[in-house]
């Protein structure tokens, strides 16, 4: 279907080329076949190059984002640390990421995501010089997968222990923690924001490259 | 390349077919001529389209896979509900997956998994009747992406609680639970488990999908 479409383009600019040549009436047909070759050549390769460089740069824009996104998760969550300055009815005066094992996986996972976007910036930019390329662009759409993974699983399961610091549970008779320790808590929210921003992002460049191996 | 590539292979296997036509030197080059035609025509298609239909089936067993785990981790964790025949510390007797917020969002998320993927079955069979069919199997790489955040967020954030009730934590004064609901605590895990291995099989999908429109 491609195939036949793009035909159709070339025939239709071939034609354009030619009533340009008559009106002008100054061209040798030598010169106007010569027009016709090169348009019949080009645009089936410059059309679907044209759309993947789009795609590719779009790409890279998004990997830039999902990298700033994932940078400000790692660096929120990795310098949260409170200290209280005043007894309360917990023993210890200080909360800081790694007392959850949940909260050290996100920094971990987080940091992982933000050291591939960097190593993968140089192949979205092998894709937007050269777009019809299909081999780095799969080779980017399987890590972006696996990565969707990570960086869910980083922002989900913090999300469930940030839950349950800003509500606790009755029933498990988990108490809240936010009341005493209310500036750690908001920083942990906005590094699960950050990283749940991140994993939406990896999901839309998944799709992107989708929609870009299907056009080659 | 892909083009040129079968083009070549194409005039390969008409060069052999005509050397075994001329040392049986018993068919009519007419005949010969019939046979060039065939190979000619059915390589390309039916070698690309037995690879697509390979996948295409590969991906219709993981499916079913996937829904096997996808129900498993819904059914068991939906009801799991232990009652302690005896006193406690605690005031409650009774366990139930939806005293944790989290746990009701594994069931959904599960559930609406195990939707998808009955759903996604005859898309998956259009897949393998027509191989080279790409619209289909790029829709279905589409929502198996967004499938695999919903599965890992289910399973990391249920995978968070279940560690904190196996273990607690004492920097936050909560205590670990499964001492008193082990069975509980015993099913909620292998749910985890099931959901978690309901989006590895996602994450295959979507690779697999990938693939397989690669080679369009």
């Amino acid at each position: 279907m491609e195939g036949s479409h793009s035909t159709n383009k070339g025939s239709g600019e071939t034609a354009i080329n030619i009533s340009e040549s008559k009106s002008t009436k100054g061209k040798a047909p030598a010169a106007a076949a010569a027009i016709v070759a090169t348009t019949k050549a080009i645009p089936h390769h410059h059309h679907k190059g044209g759309w993947n460089r789009g795609f590719s740069i779009f790409d890279f824009i998004l990997r830039i984002c999902a990298l700033v996104a994932a940078l400000a998760a790692t660096t929120t969550m990795g310098t949260t640390d409170q200290t209280l300055p005043f007894f309360t009815q917990f023993f210890q005066f200080q909360a800081s990421y790694d007392d959850l094992p949940t909260f050290t996986y996100f920094v971990i996972a987080n940091a992982i995501a933000s050291g591939y976007l960097v190593l993968s910036l140089p192949f979205s930019i092998v894709c937007i010089v050269r777009p019809r390329a299909a081999g780095p662009r799969l080779l980017l759409l399987i890590f972006d997968t696996i990565l969707v993974g990570f960086t869910t699983a980083a922002a989900a399961s913090a999300a469930a222990i940030v839950y349950l610091a800003h509500n606790g549970n009755p029933n498990t008779n988990w108490l809240a923690i936010c009341q005493q320790f209310n500036d750690f808590c908001q920083r942990v929210s906005g590094a699960v924001v950050a990283s749940l921003i991140a994993a939406v992002i990896f999901i839309f460049l998944v799709i992107l490259s989708a929609v870009a191996l299907r056009r080659h």
